[in-house]
């Protein structure tokens, strides 16, 4: 009854955990949620004044346009409005980017653990994947990157504060990448949420700015730094890519929403924006700091991690014997939930890992959710807890 | 270097209508905009009452699925809020839809002429097309509807002052597709953005209320009745299908923004939406009065109309000689905007039609517009003007 890429549509799990992460009394280190605390609340302004309530452009408003090339020229990539679309939130951009590149078999190099609603949407029309591992303290492997990008139509990378690792690719390593792609000319697709919520100094500049010939799309999110709730985020292309992609978000849902666009266009034109997340940034750095303590107190001995420069993110390797969705459910039930690291890769998972988010839960919730799953940990470990 | 779908991307004619319908002094009769005067121009809440701002659920705010739910059950479809799912718009139902059922060589039976921008997502994910005639006086040819239910996965119907034709199906046409489809199993995705724009009275029950077997798909908007810029709208479906549909959903844009939500919710609680509907109507009468009277006054020889009873669109038959790509090339250079009707065909365009809005210019800009029209159809048919 349905097409073949309803049987690609993957289980319900994710869905499943986030779901029960919403219960009363749950600490969730599930999902990647701001703190709701700095979330921007904005003031509206006098609906008459506002021209946002007809039909707009498949493009965006023009002037939102204008600014985020701003912004981007600022990081180093050489772009008009012109080359701008705003989307409906970021994951709008990923299914937009799909239906232009990726159909049954096609090829697409992504990291190794890589962002799993893109590995979702990706699979959903039809993607094969060339996987490149990525070490939480090394970065990525060049040489699997090279094999990958010969034979993939597409490479997605999240190279700053990587979602689930954490990683931050290194100015060698995105001027490496750069070149690669550019010997390939093969095309990069740069998801970029997490740039500004960096804790220990500027992330480097993207890889889209160093390249001279690969076709690229840089895409940009407003939810970390100022509220999911309003859905908008972003695309800078390569000029040869606008006018696909603006058919295609054209064809997914007109536009987006203009009320939103007009809030944030607020945020954005006086740099509003840039001392927002100033103000939010000593709230994570606690919170980042709270979690990686409530590991050191709670599962010190059974777990290694990497405190992450940016990002919302831990993401913590435990021992090769621990089953992670057992973990997973024996934590829900007690009332904290966790995201099962294998959901994160392409392939097989090469070890027990699980993502915990850091941002959403309050510093006292942080320990005492680490303390459940440390409960969770013991009824598959009793001697090592 | 594209996925192949991107080859079935249809051309950018309308789009490029479109941005020429909005230069300084144009007049257009070539989209779907509502009344600019009788938009819902909302009073905001104080922002720090709005709990909109971090992520929300993929199906749409609880509170307002009910209220959607109770809206459909007063047209007669039996459902719960667990069937409804809020989206980005009605074009992101279609976008949904056909990701749920079309791939390279499904065959959906659709109305001809049917609406565009459904044509163009279909094709996109590879539809082949049974096309079903709708005659302008007497609606579908039920013998090409049975033929083409046969051979379809999915059927598509805007049988309530269907774009463009403004046709509204009888009862006992509804009655009669409903158990064709339920004799057949066949889904029906009903598209019903129009329902609430009726000038002389009620329209008939969807017909999705009327089938007992068949799945079904029922979509609504709120860019009508409210704003377009709000980007709002939803569906209800049978329970089989809800699972589906809401993890296309989260795959295409997590969830609909909340901000608008929050506003339409307050819209429907109390009535307002319903009573602000009424307000508007007699602003649509009096609009859809002055195109059928600038019609008969400027083409009344050379032209064929039937006054819908509702929507925003007069369906214009011009005789057979007439160019009307040419002609809508001659009418935009004379400052007024029209769609040809050759677009809204998926196989040969029987006859040489335009597709006229009446909502959106003013009684005075609707005649001189026609007059500009009636100046550009001269260029081709000077002996008749």
């Amino acid at each position: 009854m349905f097409a073949q890429r309803i049987e690609r549509l993957t289980s319900s799990l994710v869905r499943d955990i986030l779901a029960a992460a919403s219960r009363e009394g749950m600490i969730s280190f599930a999902g990647g949620l701001p703190a709701t605390e700095v979330l921007y609340r904005p003031a509206f302004p006098d609906a008459a004044d506002v021209d946002c309530w007809q039909y707009g452009q498949s493009e965006g408003e023009p002037a939102l346009r204008e600014m985020i090339a701003a912004q981007a020229r600022q990081l180093g990539i050489d772009c008009t409005a012109q080359q701008v679309l705003v989307l409906s939130g970021s994951q709008q951009g990923i299914d937009l980017v799909a239906k232009l590149f990726v159909e049954a078999g096609t090829e697409v190099a992504v990291e190794s653990p890589a962002y799993l609603a893109a590995l979702q949407v990706f699979s959903l029309f039809g993607a094969d994947f060339s996987p490149v591992p990525v070490d939480t303290v090394g970065g990525p492997d060049m040489a699997a990157f090279s094999q990958a990008i010969a034979r993939a139509r597409l490479t997605y990378l999240t190279p700053t504060f990587q979602n689930p690792s954490g990683y931050c690719y290194t100015d060698a390593q995105r001027d490496d990448i750069a070149a690669r792609l550019d010997a390939a000319n093969a095309p990069l697709f740069e998801d970029d949420p997490y740039r500004d919520l960096s804790y220990d100094g500027a992330a480097p500049r993207p890889i889209c700015s160093r390249l001279r010939r690969a076709p690229w799309i840089y895409q940009g999110s407003f939810s970390k730094t100022l509220a999911p709730g309003l859905r908008l985020g972003f695309l800078v292309v390569h000029p040869s890519l606008i006018d696909p992609l603006t058919r295609l978000k054209q064809a997914a849902d007109l536009h987006t929403n203009r009320l939103s666009q007009v809030l944030v266009m607020e945020m954005l034109c006086d740099g509003r924006l840039a001392r927002h997340v100033e103000n939010a940034l000593p709230l994570y750095r606690d919170r980042r700091a709270a979690m990686d303590a409530a590991l050191q107190r709670h599962v010190g001995r059974q777990a290694r991690w990497h405190v992450p420069a940016g990002g919302l993110f831990f993401w913590v390797q435990f021992g090769q014997g621990v089953d992670t969705r057992r973990l997973m459910a024996d934590a829900l039930a007690l009332g904290v939930a966790v995201m099962p690291g294998d959901a994160f890769f392409s392939g097989e998972a090469p070890a027990s890992y699980l993502r915990l988010n850091f941002s959403h839960a309050s510093p006292a919730d942080i320990d005492t959710g680490m303390a459940r799953l440390t409960s969770a940990l013991a009824l598959q470990t009793p001697a090592l807890v």
